[in-house]
């Protein structure tokens, strides 16, 4: 096959809110074969930012676009994709956003190639079998412990067996504010239910409140604490991870290249790397990083904030490794989670758990409607010349 | 003083070669300030990316761009761009062109307050005295060995006692060839000068071909081999260094944030660290890894390869660090080097030695008559609204 056409939507919800909510908008790609096949793929970043490394005017030599590395390339087989992953890298060298822009289209590549191969992307990934994960609610704490309560008590009615709160108030207000959030969460999620925390980055280089906090939170048995510090902190995380904290510590998401994951497992300390698919370079890279996981034996889960047709990407990459057992499960109602994808996204089964597509490809489609509906239209000019302008969907 | 304005300008060559070399075009930042004083700065990336960041729509609260968390701020000390740099951080946490892009307008802000204050930059970093540099031109290889030994000889006549060849045909053919064109370099150069060789990551992740070329350089006793391999590749670097190659080791332009410069220097084992101002998150960034060397007590040297304002923001970083001698002075032939400052750039003085500028904030001036010549008129919309459309000079 030749890549024929690189599409690019960037879609957004009409009001977008102050809160660290990743499912406000997103980059969608769809690359499309000159035999009629096409794949998706989707970008964790700036909408515009992404959309902008497919078309700037070229620099020099290492800094050439990603739409000129792509188009017209032959694609067909996994070698192929790890390649054209390479070349967009090599063209893009110096720019910083490469990889969280070219995850689009590298998601999209494994989507194709799955459809052409008829094959679903675990297997490309060379697992024989795809295991069952267990989903966590991923949610923000609410304004205060009551509302974080009545969150919590929504999602175990829902029958999420476990859950993740984050950001919002947490680490703004005194330790007891921080403490209430999460005793609120693990009421309203009962006792048997995993409860985690996520701290948004706001300890950022504070060791030492990290620690007070991972001691406090222990109490109510929780099953990691996300990322306390900044993600370049490494040094901070090692002098955490080196107290031996009664809770595991989880980290990874600001990782944007295999090296930054790789340091934080080596360097860090950590015991979960969450690796997320639309920002670490695609699925090749998110690959790589899981494999390593497996070798240091360090926990490999997701970070997905996005669409289902992300999850589903995120997915591919570790449901072949059976002791990596929690996956991340966006549990918001933004219509660009579950309706971004058609007929379904990846429902949560009988078991309460969510199985892995065994469709070809990503095993999920999207759903055009959403698109268009959500559609924003961008232009992109310099000197009078139209770099980008929103295409058909 | 308040931030008024922040005007962006992306200035090209009317012809982008494709060769390794980044004097072709920039991205200019000029901050004004209600008194009437402004600053400049530079960014070194895909100009289009970049000035993105500036302007791109919110997708959440940790995707917010630069001009929101700057403009209307109050700046009037250190204290105030050192915590406007974070800021912009924090808003643009989920972005990963953020480095390269509030580079601009960091360097931007050291100037505005240094002239604010009437202080040369370095001494807002806390030094006393700046001492003078010794300049490599910094150049690419020629296409064939006697074309590098002309490049070299022409240095030689301009009174370049040191010079670094990049790029180009290195690593590209057989190790014969890759040995005659450092060969060549040093036969133009003559044997007194210093010679650099950069390999320009060609050897990716492997560091037996590069232990190779540093065995077979090492007989023309260069000063160091830059960059033999992918500025990620960590451990490659370290089973490279372990094996105490007869040549030392430079690497760093491929950082874009603080961990990445320190983990190359932690755990890569290289001997000199080459920090690019304009990539690297700025001055506030690029002071804390000059810091971090000599704590380490490894070798800072800047990377650019940009204008003359450029220069002057990374020389300020290490210029008070006496044993930090060397400095890539750019010697090529684009009118984005030197023309792009007034009344002169930083000349080379009777000694062959480059003196930092005592002028208040960077010490040079931005020649308004290069930009407005070299000018690109972008303009970006979502949904018919203008977001972006470049001001006036």
């Amino acid at each position: 096959m030749k890549i024929e056409a690189i599409d690019l939507f960037y879609v957004a919800l009409p009001e977008i809110k102050l809160a660290a909510d990743g499912t406000q908008d997103t980059l969608l790609c769809r690359v499309r074969a000159d035999n009629g096949l096409y794949g998706w793929g989707e970008s964790d970043s700036s909408p515009l930012v992404s959309l902008a490394a497919y078309v700037f005017p070229m620099s020099h030599s290492n800094i050439i676009n990603i739409n000129e590395a792509l188009l017209g390339e032959t694609v067909d087989s996994v070698e192929d994709v790890r390649r054209l992953r390479a070349k967009a890298g090599a063209y893009g060298l110096d720019v910083q956003q490469l990889d969280h822009a070219v995850a689009a289209i590298d998601i999209a590549l494994w989507d194709l190639v799955g459809k052409h191969l008829e094959q679903p992307v675990y297997k490309m990934l060379g697992y024989d079998k795809a295991h069952p994960k267990l989903p966590y609610a991923s949610v923000l704490f609410g304004d205060t412990p009551d509302e974080t309560r009545t969150i919590a008590e929504g999602l175990r009615g829902r029958g999420f067996a476990a859950a993740k709160f984050g950001w919002g108030p947490m680490g703004h207000g005194t330790a007891e504010n921080d403490v209430a959030l999460v005793a609120a969460a693990r009421e309203g999620m009962g006792q048997h239910a995993q409860v985690m925390v996520d701290a948004g980055v706001v300890w950022g280089d504070d060791d030492e409140t990290a620690y007070d906090r991972a001691v406090r939170f222990s109490e109510y048995d929780i099953s990691w604490l996300e990322e306390p510090l900044l993600s370049e902190e490494v040094d901070a995380y090692k002098r955490l991870t080196d107290r031996k904290p009664p809770v595991k510590i989880a980290a990874g998401e600001g990782a944007d290249f295999y090296r930054s994951a790789d340091d934080l497992m080596l360097n860090g300390g950590i015991d979960f790397i969450q690796i997320d698919v639309g920002r670490t370079g695609g699925i090749t890279v998110s690959d790589r990083i899981c494999k390593r996981a497996q070798e240091l034996g360090i926990q490999y889960v997701n970070h997905t904030f996005k669409s289902h047709l992300q999850l589903a990407a995120s997915l591919h990459v570790f449901a072949g490794v059976p002791q990596f057992r929690l996956m991340e499960y966006p549990a918001g109602d933004s219509p660009l989670i579950l309706g971004l994808t058609a007929p379904t996204g990846l429902p949560v089964n009988e078991k309460g758990m969510v199985d892995c597509p065994e469709a070809p490809g990503l095993g999920v489609d999207v759903n055009l409607d959403t698109v268009r509906k959500y559609l924003q239209r961008v232009k992109i000019e310099v000197n009078g010349k139209i770099l980008h302008e929103t295409p058909e969907v």
